[in-house]
């Protein structure tokens, strides 16, 4: 009950700063759809990993005396207002990108079927499924992804639909770990994806919306860059040393770990698999090209992803946003549905994980069991981008903002005050009716509250039918007759 | 991938209809917070509930061949682009309430310890809990409703912030019943709540907002009518027979079940609490009133029920909306925690369920361990308004909206097609870069969608730097310079 502090853009910065994920704890603490989560992962061993979960039990959110813990679930955050206006800043910029995209909105529960995540290839978010059984003996999960959601629906509207669609979603995506450290549990991810379009057209267009994005947040291309690459590049080198097509997702899954694990361990890894040591020095050079020519060299100019690959910079050039993305042979992106083009968004100065992420699954709707239809998409999460604005400096302050305030002076006229509030209101003006205060703290609530105006109902004017209208920016009064207040 | 049929209109109806709970079975699926949701609980034997498990754990997400369920999880909803755009109508709706009105808007996790909803009073709500143990022990819930998270927020933010806060929230409820029928699990709930107004006058603010929302969804008051009462009205009668307080929040749920179950049935229940028959007799002579004079006849008018409900309706003539609010003493609403004026919504023809309720609870906080602040709020959830709605004709028809649709005649043509598309877009136009379709399906499309312009990019045009613009509504066409489309 405290007064807030006098400054609100001060109050504002003040309440922000310790709630974002902006430290380095939180950093950590945050994750992205197709990124693969937890770099950390191997430093916390099975022990220290049961201890933390002990722990965890053990922070019980109804202590002896009834209290109940005010925070939210571990892993979990509450957006008080402050942070709600962030959330809603970012949310509108990602839906007016796709409104400038022509992609139609939809959404998914956040609570799916198990079996839409099943998958085998040892992906890292298929390990950290926030799932359980529900009353009915089913098994559910809070959604790691949007991507299974969007093929479901894609499917289930079969016919009725024309192709292609152009889909953007935003919603919030969940994963389990035992660890804890401010890891968090959930964040909110923009999806946007394409199903119908099997050229590399696609890819072009999605790159468009997230430079687009960018560029509405005020980020220069000097700050943030889009590796490109796709998996039929390792597709060819698998090819070149003649490896069964099944070991393919497996070594996507591997390879997409360079630079999290040594390059002895992935060599490790793919030899376990069943490569020969030849075939692994094989990929993991050409995985370490970072020039389409190079690549071309490799190769040859026969090759899928050479030609997918420079269609898709010639397109790049088109657009206008060439000297935002760069061929990276390394990019391989951690879910195992991927099938061509991929890519992600990066901070220039390393400092921060994939800001997004996505790429070409043409083969995802065959594992529910129907067609395949061609698709690609991305998903860009909410956290490691406000790292990154936050870092900038380019967090728009974002204060409340009220048209008017409405205060009776003296109790008898709270029926004339309220008579005033509504009738502003259905004139379309945002009215904070306020009663049982102090004068000087309704002035100190309209400065924080960025009020254009204070109506003050005093009984000497009331009388006459008049009211007292300040303006706060020019400190301007005056009397109105309260019929004719606008 | 059949085509559209080529009225947008009439596909969207045609889309809308099937999907929207608008059905008799639907209108038993949907449900709303404080409010007591299943009426119809008692038609359900344990026998017939356990068959209806039994055939939900058979039908489960996966069968014999990998073919995965497009459905989503039972009782949950998909929302395609329709009716998305059908739920950001009415959040916006929501939300521009929520500015007039001066309220700020704060979020939660879906996912709460299950401890914030842990109540002895035999509530349906927390019989429905859609709860389970995390992997790290934790007994957690998909949130039933909202306000127990308004009040843990109001806790943890604490003495940072200054009374009265004024907090919206939109945000999706889930509930656990092993029944079927299309019954739903979940659904989406505008909630607004004041913290620190211990007068009727808050109460009265949220009336205005609910009112507000009426006129904006084009509903009069000769349709939807609010129906209020107090709490302390029974406190009242409570006293009269000296009934212990312990008893009062047991007696409140009971009695919200008044026209669910039997009189017979209310009264048994009643009597099993430990109350004479006489007091039962009262409770139930006084809960049929209709009038306040006849209630301030009956409890005299020194009671606080009777100032309280006074000073709520004489707020009501000068908010301007006496015609939309009634007393009726037989509102209790189902929810233990309310403590003085409940209210509830509804249609006046009786077809639907209450559409919003709400209410006082000035000592929820000290449940929590807290200090109590009073507080009042309410729930108003996105299926019962959607009836009522369609049954007036007032679902607004919601077509795509795009500003330009630009189409490459030549494949080779697409680089200057996406140059196009992206400066358009930078411009601020919705654009649809189509392409690999025949000039037919591109002009049922831009029927479809509603497309402002057409721009075809062809080559004799284009060998002169041109394009070609057709006006969509007009049918003019004309060339223009590329580079001077705006």
């Amino acid at each position: 009950m405290a007064a807030w502090s006098s400054s609100p853009s001060l109050r504002h910065l003040l309440l922000l700063r310790p709630r974002l994920p902006l430290g380095p704890t939180c950093l950590a603490g945050s994750f992205s759809r197709r990124h693969v989560h937890s770099r950390r992962r191997r430093l916390f061993s099975s022990a220290s990993s049961s201890t933390l979960t002990h722990g965890d039990a053990a922070s019980a959110h109804v202590d002896g005396d009834g209290v109940v813990d005010v925070n939210p679930p571990r892993g979990t955050r509450d957006f008080p207002p402050e942070e709600m206006r962030l959330r809603t800043w970012l949310f509108d910029q990602f839906r007016e990108v796709s409104r400038l995209m022509a992609f139609e909105e939809v959404d998914f529960p956040v609570l799916e079927s198990e079996a839409l995540f099943i998958r085998k290839a040892g992906e890292e978010i298929t390990q950290q499924l926030y799932n359980f059984e529900d009353k009915g003996g089913r098994r559910v999960v809070l959604r790691p992804e949007i991507t299974p959601s969007l093929a479901r629906l894609v499917i289930k509207q079969g016919k009725s639909v024309s192709l292609p669609l152009k889909w953007f979603t935003i919603g919030q995506c969940w994963r389990y770990e035992r660890m804890t450290r401010g890891r968090r549990r959930e964040h909110y991810q923009w999806n946007m994806d394409i199903f119908g379009v099997p050229k590399v057209q696609a890819e072009a267009e999605l790159l468009q919306a997230i430079v687009l994005l960018f560029q509405r947040l005020g980020i220069p291309s000097s700050d943030v860059g889009i590796r490109v690459s796709s998996r039929k590049v390792l597709q060819a080198v698998l090819n070149m040393y003649s490896i069964p097509e099944h070991l393919f997702t497996e070594v996507c899954v591997i390879v997409d770990k360079l630079g999290k694990l040594t390059r002895e361990e992935i060599e490790k890894e793919l030899m376990s698999t069943g490569l020969s040591s030849e075939a692994v020095q094989g990929i993991i050079e050409v995985l370490s090209l970072k020039s389409l020519s190079k690549l071309e060299e490799v190769l040859g100019s026969g090759v899928e992803a050479v030609a997918d690959l420079k269609k898709l910079f010639s397109f790049a050039e088109q657009y206008g946003y060439a000297d935002w993305i760069c061929f990276d042979a390394s990019v391989v992106r951690g879910l195992a549905y991927y099938t061509g083009i991929v890519f992600e968004a990066f901070d220039r100065e390393g400092k921060l994980r994939a800001i997004c992420g996505g790429g070409r699954y043409d083969r995802l709707l065959s594992t529910f069991g129907s067609e395949d239809i061609p698709a690609c998409g991305f998903g860009f999460g909410d956290a490691v981008i406000v790292e990154l604005l936050k870092e900038k400096g380019l967090l728009p302050d974002m204060p409340r903002q009220i048209d008017d305030i409405v205060f009776p002076l003296d109790e008898e006229l709270e029926g004339p005050a309220s008579s005033i509030a509504s009738s502003l209101r259905k004139k379309g003006r945002a009215v904070d009716l306020v009663e049982d205060k102090r004068l000087k703290w309704v002035f100190k609530h309209a400065e924080r509250i960025n009020a254009s105006r204070l109506i003050l109902v005093g009984n000497s004017e009331w009388e006459r039918g008049m009211v007292r209208v300040k303006i706060l920016s020019t400190r301007e009064e005056f009397e109105v007759k309260a019929g004719e207040l606008e």
